[in-house]
């Protein structure tokens, strides 16, 4: 068995759950005729990028510099780093574009100021543009800076300026139900965009979200998608309805160090380094940093009703749970435990560990 | 200037007042004399953990065997694992204990009877009392199982049974002013344990929270003190009133890139994965997960008054700001974020970077 040798918190892999995932998403962008564009920085994994291989991906999406080099050296050829473009970064940014086909984001005008007037290598630009999530770009109402923006890009022979870019985060606080509806309006707003840019060029438009991308039935109105954590969902994603528990494709083994019938807990290995803070919110107003399934002969059980964990220390996790649960325990045994967001989750680990017993890379 | 180098969201750490709170815990136990035996958990480095040896300390506690494994390969010869013992690290601990003077923590009647069993090399134990914090170890109140487990550790002659050990962590959610009164409580608690076990042998209390140790005004009552969080304090504990902004040694450089004026906002590069998602709650209800303070020329300013991060994503924060404030900023300026849980903050980075422009390093 496989878990032998787990001894301290290590992230577990289900393989099949992840491919059919890829698959799936693949299967929904080719139909749609739209480029499938898959967002790394879910898994940032050289071994995991290669299923993505396996079903023809060619480009991808990254968070960050660091990990556009990364995957580079891994001789992936077509990059979007999907992060506001910043300054500080021209040099790593411009040895980046030498070797591959570097997508870059321009979420302002100061930003496209900088870049018409600094750029002197090829690279390949989108404009930002926010549908009301309001993090980063600019608003899809404010044509005008839209329109300054794309004429101070297309003063620079440099840039190839590709399209609109959006990420519609919103519909992570959105119920399932809500998701498509949110999708279609956020897409007309990006389409009237394009309409007002007309004049300027024939671009495309970029979007991806994994709410979203699970839950509509097709990408019509959009050139490309870049969903980035269907490839494991988490706990986060089935409380919303956007995905049920056995698609959950990584959990964390946990050794259980301490019982406590007394007060219905116990305390496993397993703390905020092992799966960061991020927490959802139970009907009885508690925390949940995480749902606990147990060990079965081929990976992990669904998670056990009402077991969960109630509070984290830095190596320490209290999980509420009933005194039956907690008398089939022992000092020792392994609990699996959902992520409840697996891209926060997955950062904390340098390997994953699949049910084969294989290790893959994490940067 | 050192920041020039600074591209990425950056751990900087300020050496002279990280050395001067070292100094005094020191002091302090000095005075008081006890035990100083800094929880190590929080820096991770074996740079800082030279600054300890310049003020004589020698023993240390770690929370993980591989914390452990980390400083023994440094040198530290004498270190507690302030976690309780784990059966299936039993090989690894047991290459510790050859090598250094170990000292596990027993919590509960299961792991006494699987370790008078199974260990066959020297090793220090201690029992983990629980005064309240309701974390891991025995009630305090249950003195009867403390007692069952003394006698099976002193079954077996290559055990030294220390004493006992408790962390006070409740004191993290208690203002300053009620501190002392939780300490004394719960060292009150311990002598009580101590005393029903004066048949056994002679034992030492130890104990150790940022909290406690920084308020009361010696350890009288105790043999050893082990403090953690206080080499750098942060966030939590200015708003606990357990330090001051000024106390702060540690705070991310993170680069500015994109201004959002109309919704008073800006974004930087600094997200979940650089601060962790720990966060405090300002008096309008909204998360904080980040203080901003302002580059000098010696490093960073006092944080600037109602400017914070609002939001995290993975590698984005949303910080709320005055248009006054966002109105000097220009897109590539770094400002430097005071973490909420700098043992949360610190976990994320490989390296910590002075104000002198050496590089630390960190697990």
């Amino acid at each position: 068995m496989i878990f032998s040798s787990v001894t301290t918190p290590t992230l577990i892999i289900n393989e099949e759950i992840c491919r059919s995932h890829i698959q799936q998403m693949s299967e929904k962008a080719k139909v749609s005729g739209v480029l499938f564009r898959p967002h790394f920085k879910t898994h940032v994994s050289h071994d995991i990028g290669l299923w993505f291989r396996d079903v023809g991906v060619k480009a991808i999406t990254v968070s960050s510099v660091s990990m556009a080099e990364y995957f580079a050296l891994n001789g992936w050829e077509d990059i979007t780093i999907a992060f506001p473009f910043n300054p500080l970064d021209l040099e790593r940014v411009k040895n980046l574009a030498c070797n591959t086909i570097l997508n870059v984001l321009i979420s302002g005008k100061k930003v496209a100021e900088f870049i018409s007037q600094k750029i002197d290598f090829p690279i390949n630009v989108f404009v930002e543009v926010d549908t009301g999530y309001k993090r980063s770009g600019i608003s899809d109402k404010n044509t005008e800076e839209i329109i300054e923006v794309i004429q101070l890009l297309l003063n620079n022979n440099f840039l190839k300026v590709k399209g609109i870019l959006s990420h519609f985060g919103n519909s992570y606080s959105h119920k399932a139900d809500e998701v498509p509806d949110l999708w279609n309006q956020s897409i007309s707003r990006l389409q009237s965009v394009k309409k007002s840019l007309s004049g300027f060029g024939d671009f495309i438009i970029s979007v991806g979200d994994t709410p979203c991308c699970t839950l509509v039935k097709n990408f019509k109105g959009v050139d490309e998608v870049r969903p980035g954590n269907f490839v494991f969902y988490d706990v986060m994603q089935a409380y919303s309805g956007i995905c049920s528990y056995k698609d959950i494709a990584v959990a964390v083994a946990c050794p259980v160090v301490d019982l406590h019938p007394e007060r219905s807990e116990f305390v496993i290995h397993g703390g905020a380094v092992h799966f960061s803070k991020e927490f959802v919110l139970e009907a009885n107003g508690e925390k949940n940093y995480g749902l606990i399934c147990t060990q079965t002969q081929n990976g992990w059980s669904l998670p056990v009703s009402e077991v969960y964990i109630k509070s984290l220390s830095q190596e320490h996790g209290i999980v509420k749970a009933s005194n039956d649960f907690i008398r089939n325990l022992n000092i020792g045994d392994l609990v699996f435990v959902l992520p409840i967001h697996s891209c926060l989750t997955v950062q904390c680990y340098n390997s994953y560990l699949t049910l084969y017993g294989k290790t893959l890379d994490h940067m």
